[in-house]
């Protein structure tokens, strides 16, 4: 296990979100940290994000040119914000008396595939950071971004440096990747909404992946599936202080036993009915195949019992993504959804709540508990999904804060 | 000659400086007279600079951690604002109806040495480029930057993007090489101090070396020696009007047969003076040999006549190498300098102010004019230096206006 891996020389990846390097002097920081590490005697790669801030004012001026983000040109853009970090961090180190080099994607080298604002990596060809860090340098590698093999840079998609960061700690076969944000670990439930909620010192690949996806926002979920996949111990810990945070580990280490590990909500996506479909075979295979080749990911599907011969189907899909989504769907198959789209609708302003715990499996009623504690508020369930770690209910958004209270109370969440 | 291009397929470059690209709207121009071009059957490749600003905003950010710009992660930062330009100038190209695509300089691919924040020009493998141009498209290409043989990230210098553009123009073997500045040609002198300056229609490449390196600052001095070696036509003009600018050609081209055709100040540089040093031979080489080492490029050097054994010595450097360039003489030959420096002395508030004309080669007294007329205004001459085609006095910077207006009056340069 990571823990005792201080006493012999390892290899760590620490990954930095943009907070982390939102000032020079937040850099310096970082630098710093870097190089403490070193000292202990380690190897240190350092995976860095975009100044915060930076990616959403790249994107606001290619927005005054166009709206689609899917965009070969956007990621040449919108690359540059972790180039201007891994820049800027290397030479820190450096004034701090540190060995460093910084690496773009095209020089790490992170092979994607061709999906602009969204690309998934293809392979990490580590040989230069390795060699880098055999001279006893601090490899500073910009987060986010890679090379397609026609040489095109491609961005990773929102929280892509998390990703970026656990690949490079796979490829490297490091001892843990430590992922420092500006919070000290994952809670309960956000603690700007539920002021009680607790610090989870260890969670399994599996619930981590389910916080991810629904808005913990502390990791970003494809950085959970490649750790889960090639077995990397992910440290989730805060830059502003030295305090442990949370380990994200296999599930056969010592869990916590609990039931419900956490609730959360997310705001990101918007809800997209269709209705009157015909019920017939192959409806919804027809339906999702130009959201699929447009790698646009839906997440929650609901299609009620038919009556009258026809059915309606209802999905989730992120905000950014709801407006291309409905055009495709008018444009690929106007036959079921109407020529100009009459039989969607479509609501913005939602937020899923969901309860997590690899406890749920065995412990019937917590569905039942979850919808009565939420009834009890008086909010309205439009939508539910289950998995075997979660249960989701989409609700209208202004419920959502409210929402997560009582959960993480009725659950009992608290210290 | 290009001017009768105009009836075939041709293929122009073109390049838009920080001012031309500095907005949003502006680069919708810049894309505007790219698909105008494209339109009349040419094709066309464009250079871009960074938006107006963002290599000073970025420099700032590296100068808040360390001092020296001469770094590999300088390069990586500020090459970022080429980048961010040629993305959203391909967006509004395609966003227009055209076809663009870009290309940053690992990508074109344009190889460099490894000098950082100064690498020159090695070669161009410009296939990529050609393959784009045959498919149609408007390549967009980053100026100011380049790549070395070890895939690290350089650049060339400030105003590197006019040298880009004539390498591009030369590789591509392109019938012109396009400037698009916020001026619209090269004038006898700056219409900023001097109202009645009058804009040359064509320039020998000499003339314009001189003129460029002077402080025209309308080209980059490398790029005219890039011009003049290939044989590019140069046409100098403004990005926000349609008028004919300067054709930079060689001299065997019709000339105005004019025998000063500019005056030109530069604020760049700084002058350092060595006191009392042995008059034995090879002092001068021992002296140069640390800054040439360095890449720090020494204009002019005037060494007057010894006596009493000893003798003084003269030169200017480009006004950031300044303080560099008298460390290392300190560090490099202390039993010339002293070990603290204490020989050394240095202005940086002087001006050197110009008259540049292939015509005074051949005509007397053209040096004895301008001293007269800088004597006539009181103004003191420092160091003097001259060419085939040139004289410059360095004087206090606080003159420089009064002596280009005189000068450019008393040869006659006015409408």
């Amino acid at each position: 296990m990571p823990h005792c891996g201080r006493v012999r020389a390892v290899l760590i990846v620490q990954k930095y979100g943009g907070t982390s390097v939102g000032t020079i002097d937040r850099m310096k920081n970082v630098a710093a940290r870097c190089l403490a590490t070193q000292r202990k005697g380690h190897k240190v790669a350092v995976v860095v994000s975009a100044m915060s801030g930076e990616t959403n004012r790249l994107l606001e001026l290619t927005r005054q040119i166009q709206e689609d983000p899917n965009d070969r040109e956007v990621d040449v853009i919108i690359a540059t914000g972790e180039q201007v970090s891994v820049g800027l961090v290397a030479l820190a180190i450096r004034a701090a008396g540190g060995k460093a080099r910084s690496f773009l994607g095209h020089q790490c080298k992170i092979v994607t595939d061709s999906s602009f604002s969204r690309a998934r990596i293809v392979s990490i060809e580590s040989q230069p950071i390795k060699d880098a860090l055999d001279a006893g340098e601090i490899a500073v590698i910009a987060g986010f971004q890679g090379v397609d093999e026609k040489g095109s840079i491609t961005t990773l998609g929102r929280g892509g440096s998390d990703t970026t960061g656990v690949a490079i700690a796979a490829a490297l076969d490091a001892d843990v990747c430590e992922i420092y944000t500006d919070v000290d670990g994952v809670y309960t439930a956000d603690p700007n909404v539920v002021p009680n909620a607790r610090k989870v010192h260890r969670i399994s690949y599996e619930e981590m992946l389910e916080l991810a996806s629904l808005g913990a926002k502390v990791l970003q979920i494809r950085s959970v599936e490649l750790g889960m996949k090639y077995g990397v111990s992910i440290h989730v810990r805060s830059s502003f202080s030295d305090v442990e945070g949370t380990w994200v580990v296999p599930e056969e280490a010592a869990m916590e036993k609990v039931v419900v590990s956490g609730v959360t909500a997310s705001r990101d996506e918007a809800k997209v009915t269709l209705n009157d479909l015909p019920d017939t075979p192959g409806i919804a295979a027809k339906m999702f195949a130009p959201l699929a080749d447009a790698s646009i990911s839906v997440d929650m599907i609901v299609q009620n019992q038919a009556h009258d011969g026809t059915t309606d189907l209802t999905f989730t899909v992120p905000k950014g993504d709801r407006k291309r989504a409905m055009e495709l769907l008018k444009d690929k198959v106007p036959e079921l959804v109407g020529k100009d789209g009459e039989r969607i609708t479509y609501d913005d302003d939602i937020s899923k709540v969901s309860v997590v715990g690899v406890g749920m499996r065995s412990h019937a009623g917590i569905a039942k508990t979850m919808f009565e504690l939420l009834a009890k508020e008086g909010i309205n369930i439009q939508l539910i999904s289950t998995s075997e770690i979660k249960i989701s209910c989409v609700i209208a958004r202004k419920y959502a804060e409210l929402a997560v209270r009582a959960l993480h109370e009725g659950f009992g969440l608290g210290k």
